[in-house]
């Protein structure tokens, strides 16, 4: 069973929080059949942390773990932070295919989801 | 003439910076023919700052500026200091429309971009 989970910042604000769980949500819903498990995590300031969220997802019988960094620069949180956090889960579940994607700013889409916006 | 201003946060690292310049020269290829004039603006930690990035609009001859937040969350930053330095332009300004769109993390597309970036 695939999964995916979308990795935020995390926020002192509980709306912030609530828009990720919002649109991991919305993910969960345009991604069946493709991906049988989506959840959510944050890098600090929130739950569940980035480990809490790999657990949920094998706790759901996944086998393996796409996670998506939702931040919109390489800063040390993309580089070296949410790396650490996923490698710390790898070493403990070593069967399980855990691996990070390109993190949001980079997606090839973003000029168009901004020309949309501007429209 | 349209413009389109895009405006991020801003950060010490200069190389965060380069990728919002470039990705504003990225909307300007993908804008043309439908907005004239294409720049980009930083709230803080790097120039140009927004009422330099409106003036850089002006001085190109632009009669509009949709401002386009590049921000995931709607924190203090989009929900009120946004809003306060478009204020003054608009001030300084009163014949030039200038707007402020949704930020992108508003974005109806995002899911879909999320789900390319899994893939």
């Amino acid at each position: 069973m695939k999964s995916l989970l979308l990795v935020a910042h995390g926020s002192r604000r509980a709306e912030s929080n609530i828009e990720i769980a919002t649109l991991a949500a919305r993910l969960a819903d345009k991604a069946s059949g493709e991906y049988d498990i989506v959840e959510h995590a944050f890098l600090e300031l929130a739950d569940p942390l980035i480990p809490d969220g790999i657990e949920r997802c094998i706790a759901k019988g996944a086998t393996s773990v796409q996670v998506i960094p939702y931040f919109l620069a390489r800063g040390t949180h993309v580089a070296d932070d949410i790396p650490e956090q996923v490698a710390i889960k790898q070493a403990e579940y070593p069967d399980m295919d855990i691996r990070i994607t390109r993190y949001l700013g980079t997606s090839d889409e973003m000029v168009d989801v901004l020309l949309t916006l501007a429209r």
